[in-house]
């Protein structure tokens, strides 16, 4: 009894340091139960691998800790194969490797093979690659079919990327804050840099080789030019350092205007001789400080940063200022689509599109243009931007934002993989049929050799990186799309679950038809049926449908949903913007005919009356209660589904999800009856039976201030 | 062989999780070895605690995390005494505690005996307190004497807090951005509160309680209004739920114009019976919302705070405004001292003294003033405020600043006990020898009830809350003097060093002389002989001892050092600001005069020339060269003996450890010799045999920025 009692209490001492905070991510390695483990032993009796040079030691160091944590205990070392050694390297590294004489021409050098072999007669299994780096990449995969219960029997894999530079975008300044950041501060400790090189910035690096992931830009879009200053030079190579074993590469925002911050110059025009060479000369600095530097990327003339139309120039002048001063050193330039002249557009949606397609072709060969999912801002559904495909001469590089900026902060449960897994399959019909914007970003389609994916990374000093164990999710599925953009994001999502929280196949199916349905209940509860951009002004967070006024119309809400007593959508048709003629013919048809339009584009391609009647067969109003309702719904559903699982998860990371979930129930409600209470006022119809009227005035939701919500613009 | 590289390859696979990053502070409760051991486990046998309130069960929960972590197994919880229980309670709480009838009188509500005491027969131990908070702060006390290896036989301690009051202050921004913190951003996450409750709310409850620590202020002196509002109060709530089972009250900054700017008033005037009305109404919604509230800090009429005075009004008038609102509900304001006037005054070491002193006896009860322990700002060293020993009237509160805003931030091994000690034990001689400023903050030399002390945190989002792993020593000191102000340092850092890194004697003894060195050292290579105020502008970092001209001489450096060609120091006697005055007169003559000023205050209070000779034999120039350099080498000194610890701490910690000491190093150096090469400019004499002339021109030293150095005043 006493004991029991004792054993109980003990429950209260487990010691802080082994508690499942998140910081593990979803490389925990925790042992492998019962008959599965022993077939894995039997597998992994032996390890064959080398440690000349760095990027083979922390591969070596990975299979150590990895098969250590999943087995109880890491294989020994050997130089010999024996029955059930694994063997690892390059046909430079390893001997063993080279004699087996594996076909890899094909692998390039990030791709690798892992392969059930027989070796001097032994039954092993090899994982190979042309580089070091692919040899890293194979060993995470060959972890990973541990850590997700498959068998190593028989292996035959082969994977390459199909996309060449998959980059993490940190909006992270100087001064620690992170712009758009929901997981605590800035992970980089400048102020210690160069010299304290943080432990975490090792973990960074290996959680992103473990899912591909090749580079980093290190500071936010909104640039300071101090970074490309020596003193920030020096510590941003320290970060270099402890990166390049990992296959990660630094890149650094550069503020356009900086040969006139830190030049001393009068100008920063991109067609100036003097400007020209001081950027060719801070090129050559940086690469004597960062020999594998990655190149820039870059914000121009969009929410008032400088660039090159201040001198009468173009994206292209501007961009190609910088590719000249990177091409000597193998930089490359990332420049981002996502503009807005000072002046309002008759629709925002257009401009990119408007300034970039007649550019098509005038950009340098180590130029990529950088393009958003969907036109207007990271909303939770856009209709894909009409850019891709668009600019068959010009490798564009996908833009997804990982920080859920408009999806809910850190708190809301929502997994994005679905999200990016619409976009990327959608046809954007740029040469017929089938010309998915994953083929677009994987340079297929048009044929082009320099590709890549950028994310904006959600990470920071919270423990658990990302702020909630959920968002873990959502750096893991840009990851792999990033890898390879035609992945389903359920089989993503069900891998994560199993390295994350447990291998138990209910459990897993479980949590992840929750995470599947979870980004179409926070469109549901924010901005059904095509809506886009109600969000309160400048934090982004909860509902702000009401926002009109200056500084400018487009920064509004009333300016999207154009809601008036006969109506409510904007038309982007021939009668309206014509935003929809930037599409290829087939998806303008589709998009611009009242017919034809996916009901969840509705209201962002057109303007309709209250009382049109939706495929449900409900009038639009009706129908646009009951999407709120079903997506508050679906969150108390979550919350219900995640207590059955109180067993199956440990208490701590329970509690965390449990709360949050609370939270997002509880915000998910607030966006359902301000949106209502506000439309309702201007449709002036009643709720349709059933559904709850709103529990406050509208009055009282438009009095809600937040004024230290986090991730603001500073 | 191979088994012996897999052991070694072994300790790359540690996981993370289970590593030393400092989260526990010292509270590790690691096993303790040997015959030890087992005498402690014969004096453990069982626990006897209840858990019918809350803090008796946190405190049955600590004794059984730390004697199950320190013994390898928590003793059995039982109802009965038995030889070995250990009985834990209050004669409330615990039949058997009544019975034994112990005097308990004396000890009030914090504290507490532990006793051997025969039981029923059995040899038993008893952690007995009059209320329930005492029987925690017992418990750790009695963990303290396992985690530092003394017997616990024949146990007879009795201990009782010598100060009521033991606050820690933050000063943490809603926006989450610390003012002088080094530690990351603040541990408040204002934003998910009151609905998330991170666990690390509690873990820094359980820290404070375990040395005593029974307030805190959750927001900065530089205060927003806002924190006023029910959003915050909430928020606020939250957090004194979580901290009340560990005697922690919630205290909040108060700023002055919140009438004005929540309050919708006209005005602020502490004898506008609207204001009047408006903080009386405020505290009782406060009081509503946090019944436990501890009551209000005040930073008014200084730095541009606004304050009475903006109404022609005293600080008596603000605080007694303030007194008469908490009063009803028990509460308490803490007014501070730091004050100097928008105008500068003649020197602003005395303008403290000179406000308050003439208020002496105005204030009502429940109001404290708290002083900081030097009339200027938190320098390396200062002598003890002139206001101590000078209010008899008024309970005086010390203001000791935890966080290094002076001392090298985070990365500068500075134990800070020593100069506490310092101004703790230096004699105010207010009524006599032995008035020391201890019995003034313990309230014994003018019988003051109502006494406190406080400290500005050097707690943040850090893994290891304190930025490095020896600042957490001065979190604990700060602690346990203001528990026992008259507590030796030496004694604090020993038992500290035992409870976070090592038992070992030799170890022990070694690290302590490092730190107990280390504060004198820091004000050689910073601010020798009496100087002060010769930082870099707004940040604090580095030195800045050329900065002269606006926005006001009494915030440069050259206001404070006054050197010319001639000489150098404040001159504060008769013939000068005549600041000495301030003190008693025994300390007046001791400090003005020449003959018997300590030299460790020479140039606060005299301004002597070059060729002064000091006790050293050596003239000022050379002293100050001597010393300057000495500051560096101890640093140096510090490296190498870490070094050689290498195999007694383990390697994560060591590491953290010894590029901080690097850090130290080169920035000590770099105080050195900006120092130097400043000086010698206007000394115009030679460097001193021996000693290296600055690597760099003083041009050099001046042209150094450090825009995002942290903690900057926002």
């Amino acid at each position: 009894m006493a004991l029991a009692i004792a054993w109980l209490a003990g429950a209260l001492y487990t010691p802080a340091a082994s508690a499942e905070d998140g910081y593990d991510l979803w490389l925990r390695y925790r042992p492998v139960e019962g008959v599965r483990a022993d077939a894995y032993r039997m597998r992994v009796s032996r390890l064959v691998a080398g440690d000349a040079m760095p990027t083979q030691a922390v591969t070596r160091a990975e299979l150590l800790r990895g098969l250590g944590g999943l087995l109880g205990a890491a294989p020994p070392l050997s130089e010999a194969a024996a029955d059930g050694a694994v063997v690892v390297g390059t046909p430079m590294s390893s001997p063993s490797i080279a004699r087996l004489g594996l076909e890899l021409g094909d692998l390039g050098r990030d791709g690798y093979l892992i392969r059930s072999v027989t070796l001097d007669g032994h039954a092993a299994t090899v994982i190979a690659a042309n580089e070091d780096i692919g040899a890293l990449y194979g060993a995470f995969h060959f972890l990973r079919l541990l850590q997700t219960g498959q068998s190593i029997e028989r292996l035959d894999v082969r994977e390459a990327p199909r996309v060449k530079l998959r980059v993490l975008n940190h909006w992270d300044n100087l001064d620690g804050h992170v712009e758009r950041g929901y997981a605590g501060a800035s992970i980089w400790d400048w102020h210690k840099l160069p010299d304290w090189r943080a432990p975490r910035y090792a973990d960074y690096a290996r959680a992103n080789a473990s899912i591909g992931i090749n580079g980093t830009v290190l500071n936010n879009v909104n640039a300071d030019a101090l970074v490309l200053t020596p003193m920030y030079l020096e510590k941003a190579a320290a970060l270099a350092d402890v990166f390049r074993p990992y296959g990660i590469r630094v890149y650094l925002s550069a503020r356009f205007s900086a040969p006139i911050e830190i030049g001393g110059l009068e100008t920063a025009d991109p067609l100036d001789p003097q400007v020209q060479r001081w950027w060719r000369d801070k090129a050559e600095e940086i690469y004597r400080t960062i020999p594998d530097f990655g190149g820039f990327l870059v914000k121009a003339n969009s929410e008032g940063q400088p660039g090159p139309q201040d001198y009468g120039r173009s994206h292209a002048d501007g961009a190609n200022l910088l590719a000249d001063a990177l091409a000597p050193h193998g930089g490359t330039v990332m420049w981002r689509a996502f503009v807005y002249s000072d002046e309002e557009p008759d629709d925002r949606a257009k401009q990119a599109y408007s300034e970039f397609v007649p550019l098509d072709g005038e950009f340098r060969d180590n130029v990529m243009v950088q393009v958003k999912n969907g036109a207007i801002d990271f909303q939770p559904r856009e209709p894909f931007h009409p850019l891709f495909g668009a600019m068959p001469d010009t490798p564009l590089m996908m833009e997804f934002q990982i920080t859920k900026e408009y999806l809910g902060f850190a708190t809301h449960l929502v997994y994005l993989g679905p999200m990016w897994e619409e976009v990327l399959r959608a046809d954007t019909h740029a040469r017929g049929e089938g010309s998915t914007v994953a083929k677009v970003i994987d340079g297929s389609l048009h044929d082009h050799r320099l590709t890549g994916m950028a994310g904006v990374a959600n990470i920071g000093s919270d423990r658990n990186w990302s702020g909630s164990h959920f968002d873990q999710a959502n750096w893991y599925a840009y990851g792999r799309l990033a890898w390879d953009p035609e992945l389903s994001s359920r089989s993503i999502a069900e891998q994560w679950v199993r390295m994350t929280f447990s291998g138990d196949d209910s459990f897993v199916a479980t949590v992840v038809d929750m995470m599947m349905g979870s980004r179409e209940a926070a469109v549901d509860y924010m901005t059904p049926l095509g809506l886009h951009h109600l969000m309160g002004s400048n934090h982004h967070y909860g509902p702000g449908p009401w926002l009109g006024g200056g500084p400018r119309t487009d920064w509004t809400s009333v300016y999207y949903h154009r809601a008036t007593r006969a109506g409510i959508g904007f038309d982007r048709t021939a009668s309206g913007s014509n935003a929809v003629a930037q599409y290829a013919p087939p998806v303008a048809r589709e998009f611009g005919d009242l017919e034809t339009v996916p009901e969840e584009f509705l209201l962002w391609f057109h303007h309709v009356p209250w009382d049109y009647r939706t495929q449900s067969g409900r009038p639009l109003w009706d129908e646009l209660v009951h999407r709120y309702t079903r997506g508050v719904d679906y969150v108390r559903g979550m919350r219900e589904t995640w207590r059955g699982l109180a067993g199956d998860v440990d208490p701590e990371r329970h509690a965390q999800v449990a709360a949050f979930l609370a939270i997002q129930e509880k915000e998910a409600q607030r966006w359902r009856d301000a949106s209502i209470a506000y439309f309702q006022g201007i449709s002036g119809l009643p709720l349709p039976e059933g559904y709850a009227p709103p529990p406050h005035s509208l009055e009282y939701y438009e009095s809600l201030e937040f004024p230290y919500a986090p991730g603001s613009g500073r």
